[in-house]
This record gives structure tokens, sequence and C-alpha cells, in this order.
């Protein structure tokens, strides 16, 4: 396969990890990066060290996804969803010697999106159309490519499946729901299905340690918050910062999840596995050590042709993190995606459809 | 996808079962299958409940393998490597309704080929080139489609690289150790290698318990035989079944195999996962209990982006039999080399190739 290029949209923890994770792979060049303010582009390939470098722990960005604000008609919401940098001389990206400021940043990477192969949307999804209107843009400029997403509630993957004729017609693949749950997952699911001609339940269970990447990650958060009992996805975006830290103080900083809207069970059903109904997604995060709270573990039950019934289980270390378990499958997904793009197979790809299946 | 016609060369346990699980899902046809001594062939699909229930209970082939008899010269070696009927008015699939007597079994069905998309080269691999001779004869034919074996030796691997371009030439796909390992867990260490930048270590383990299977199972028995210390292929194959008892015996049923020759080394070496010398392959064989002697699992141990060692797991229930954990995956993979096919992907995958892949 040639060199794959491609750009992030979004800066914050995932999109930093991304670029980050890239450089330990060959043949994956990421040649554009936005967020809020700023773009940077270089179709040699950016200067991940610097870039990272310039912009570290300047994410202040509270990841509350606003999009109903004057900006979101000029750069589809990409500006306030991005965490940026909010201190210093320059924000966020601008403070990379690679930087430009720009009023339009996803309008300046679909300029230059003729050489760039593919496009992860690293982006906090508080709204349910959010990415897909992110999509849209793409489609408005005629965009050949592939897009990605980390997005994780079931619902919007319908909302990409109506797109799904506009994405051929523009020559789009979009890959969802391609980070660790879902995605990574979602993935290790569909083939410990294997075992099985009919599967019962897929449970996926996730620990999350995250103190040394809360800053970094307070989108992600918030959109966990969402998933707790009492809150939903406008009553966690309305939320102030303060706000926040209270429910994580009420929970002395772990936060148990039970059944979520994870769009692991649409993709699972998609990919003929199981029906959505079968699947049950939960976790513990705890924002006040990088220890994980709980392992992260996937069960799989199901009957096998000869009758048996049994669970196949795949479990990640405790010592793997969220963002090693995201970036990596991402941008697996991602080339995966690439090669579908590259042979006219384009449309709405979950990734446990880019996998063998029975 | 449109319906996916396939052929099934070899009836004994893997053959036979493969047809059975293809029952459970849709789009897959059988529409032939071969033994040493006839062939049955339905375009419209065979009837597999008739073609199993005919043929029930009477492989008694000893899975040697020979294929230096006048037969090789006319059917590749595919009569004396199957297991057939021994008893009763019609020997093997000839007394199923379907099948007819044939001395020259994979002509038969190469000259059905251009209505089957895929074949499962379902033959014990007694001799390193045996398979690869097998493709060569399709080559020869100008056969365009999907071959898929469940092969276990890493040398083969090299055999059927070598056959590449013409592979390629003829349209062919070849999707080479696509039963359970290698196959299945080399599909599962790939994903789980995912969290990581470098992988240190795969070790696969696995246990089988192969009492109510051992009849139909004679040929892996033997090539596993040909893993224990003392033994090659080349001993291995020259025992006589009653030597084959003995050592059984003397193992008490169970046989522990320690670095065995298993092409998973290779294939996630092809993959690009890791180096062929950090994979271990080895397990326990019980042919006396139908129960596992120890867990199948698969080990993965690697270094995060953010510099962590870690290992993560996947683990087969000791309910699922090794029938169903080499044929869902078998098929699975047939699939995804069809689809590579349908787009004029042809030549030589690994089933990690056929991942998604950081």
């Amino acid at each position: 396969m040639t060199d794959i290029t491609f750009a992030v949209l979004g800066t914050g923890g995932i999109g930093r990890r991304t670029l980050e994770v890239s450089q330990h792979t060959d043949g994956l060049v990421p040649v554009a990066a936005c967020d809020r303010n700023g773009i940077a582009v270089d179709h040699d390939g950016l200067d991940v060290d610097e870039l990272l470098e310039a912009t570290e722990g300047n994410i202040a960005g509270d990841g509350r996804g606003e999009t109903g604000s004057s900006d979101a008609a000029t750069d589809g919401g990409v500006a306030a969803s991005s965490g940026v940098k909010q201190t210093g001389d320059d924000a966020g990206i601008v403070a990379s010697a690679q930087g430009e400021p720009t009023e339009t940043p996803i309008d300046d990477v679909i300029a230059e999106s003729d050489a760039i192969d593919a496009v992860l949307i690293a982006l906090p999804n508080l709204e349910h159309d959010f990415i897909p209107r992110v999509a849209d843009r793409f489609v408005e400029a005629d965009y050949s490519g592939v897009l990605v997403d980390v997005l994780k509630r079931s619902r919007v993957i319908g909302m990409l499946d109506e797109r799904e004729e506009a994405f051929e017609d523009a020559g789009i693949t979009f890959v969802c729901g391609a980070g660790a749950t879902p995605g990574f997952l979602t993935g290790t699911a569909a083939l410990a299905a294997q075992s099985f001609v009919e599967v019962q339940e897929v449970d996926i269970w996730w620990g999350v340690g995250l103190k040394s990447g809360y800053e970094d990650n307070r989108g992600t958060v918030r959109e966990d918050i969402a998933h707790l009992d009492g809150y939903d996805i406008e009553t966690a975006r309305s939320l102030s910062e303060t706000e926040i830290e209270e429910i994580i103080d009420e929970h002395d900083g772990v936060l148990e999840f039970q059944d979520m809207e994870h769009a692991d069970d649409v993709l699972l059903e998609r990919a003929g596995v199981c029906d959505a109904d079968d699947v049950t997604v939960g976790g513990v995060l705890d924002v006040r050590s990088d220890e994980k709270p709980t392992t992260t573990t996937v069960s799989v039950t199901g009957t096998t042709f000869d009758g048996e019934t049994a669970t196949n289980t795949f479990q990640l270390d405790d010592d793997t993190s969220m963002a090693a378990n995201v970036n990596g499958p991402a941008l697996g997904y991602m080339k995966a995606g690439v090669m579908r793009h590259r042979v006219g197979d384009d449309g709405v790809y979950g990734p446990t459809e880019l996998l063998p299946r029975f």
C-alpha cells in the first residue's frame, strides 16, 4: 500500500494522541491538523513533535461542544468543540510554528483535501448530528476520500446511514465508531463470535483511569457524564465546569456507568453478529487515578454449531491506557477504510464490517 | 454481497464440519464436495444433511496423506489424503445419493469451477508441498476464484508466496492458514496488538478435547504427532495406525506440544504485527476426552505509545470445540477472500492481512 496522508480535525486528547501514535508506524503521514483558531498544513508531513510540544498542556477548552454560536456557521462547530490553548500569545495550534490562524478551520482543511487520503474527526460529539453535519461539509465540497470518527452514540450511526448515498456520490468512505468502544472492543467481539453460529449476548465492560489525561479529555468526560442516571446529552452540555467538578466530587472521582448508549450495539447488528438489544456496554471511569478501576473485558456468549453454549473473553491489560486503545485502532480502521476507498467501495462502514466474518 | 458458491476438497472432519457450519449462515452455498472416490455437485446447493448423513461414521482413511501413489498423478493426492468410507457398497461420498464415483476428483471440481467462487482445501498436509501442488492444479486449469486452506506449517506459506505471480495471473486469491491456529487465534492476536506500537511476544496456547471427533480427525492427529519431540512430518507419515495408537497410549491419551511450527509466526510477521521469532505456539491434545485439557489462550505482550508494557489476552471458552473454532473462521476468511477477489485484489493472503491493522 502506498503512503496514506491524513488530517486530524480537533487537537484535544484524541487528536493529539493520534498524531503521536502515527509516528510509530510506517506509511501514515499526518499532513494537516486544525483546532478552533488555526490550522497546520504540510503535505510532506507535519513535524508532529514540534506541534505537540508547542501546544502541550494548553488544552483549555471545556469540551462543551457548543455549536450554536456564530462559529458553527463557518466552521461546522470545530471551533468551540475542540479544546484549544487559552493562554500565551497564540491560542491552540497557532502556538506551533506550523500553525496559521484561521476563522474557517474545516474549510481550510477541505481546501487542501485533494492531497488528503483520510480525515480523522477527533471532536466531541455533544450534539447528535454534529459529526454528520461535519461530514456534510465534506460532501458539499465534493471531497473524495475517507472520513473516520471515534463517535460513541448509537443513534448517530443512523444519521450517517441516511447520508450513505451522498457519501457514495461524492466518493467518501465513512468509517464510524472507530475508537476503543465502539471500535477496538467491537472488533474483538466480532472476532470472538466466530466460534458461534448464534450469539446470545455481548457484554462490554471498560475501565479507564484518567488522572494524567484528564485535562486533555474534558470533552470525553462530559460525554460520559451524559450517560449517568439523571443526565442526557442536553443537560451534560449545559453543565458548567464547576458543576462537572461537583459531580465528580460526589462520586469521589469514580463514575460507574451501566447500559450506556454506545454504538457497539448497532455496529454489531450491522455486521450480522447479533441483535443490537443483545449488546450491553458499561464501565468505570476514575479521573483521580491512572490505575484502571476495573479490567476492560469483552464477553461474547453464543451457541456453537454443535449445540454448546459458551463465552469467549477478551481482556485488555490494565496497563494499556485509554489513549493507547483508541488511537491504534482508529489508525488501523483508517487504513482499512482507505483500502475500501481505493477500490471504489464507498459508503458507511462500522469497524466490524471491515473484519472478516462468518 | 451476492451469494458465494463454494466447494470442499476432502470430506474428513474439517470438510464435513465446514459443510455443516455453512448451513447456519446466509449467502454461502456449498455446491461441490469430493473425496478419494467421488464427487458431489449441485450448482443450486448440495443437500448437506443428506450428504453428511449418508457418509456419517464411515470416515476410515488413516490420514496418512500418501501422495506418492499413482493416484497423485491424476488427482493431486486428494484421494489418499482424505478419509473415505471403507465399508458398505459405496465408498465415501459415493454413499450419498448426490455422489458420483470418479478417478479424478480434483479435475472434476475444476471442470465445474466457472460457477464456484471459492474452494476450501480441507486436506491434511503431510507433505510440505502438498497444498501448493493442489493449488498448481487450479492455476494450470486457469481457475479464477478463491482458494482457502487451513494449513498449519510455517514453511508452506513461503511455497505459496513463490506462486503469487502465478496466482495473480490466473486470477486466484489464496487465503492460507485460515483455521483455528493459524487463523482464528492469529486474527485475535493481530487485533489484540492494536494497543501497542511494538509487540514483544505473542503466545498461543491451545487445548483440544477430541474424544468424539477422533475418528473424523485422524489426519489432524497424525499431523500433530509430527510436532512431538522425536518425530517429524516424514516419520509421522510412515507410522502405522497401530504405532499411532501406541504413542497415544504411552501418553495416556494426552499429548502436549511445545514450540510447534505453526504458521501463526510467519502470518503475524507478514501482517507487520511482530517478528516470526517472537511467536510461540503450543498446546495440549486429549484424544480420550471431549473436555479441553487446558484453556485456549492468546497472550499478546507489547509496549504502548506511552511506554507501558502490557499483555492483552483472549480466551476461548472450554466448551467451544476445535470444530467450532476452525470452521466458523474458515468460512469468515473465505468470505473476506471473495471480497478481495471480486475487486481484483488477487495473490496470497494470511488471515491477519484481511484484518484492519495499525
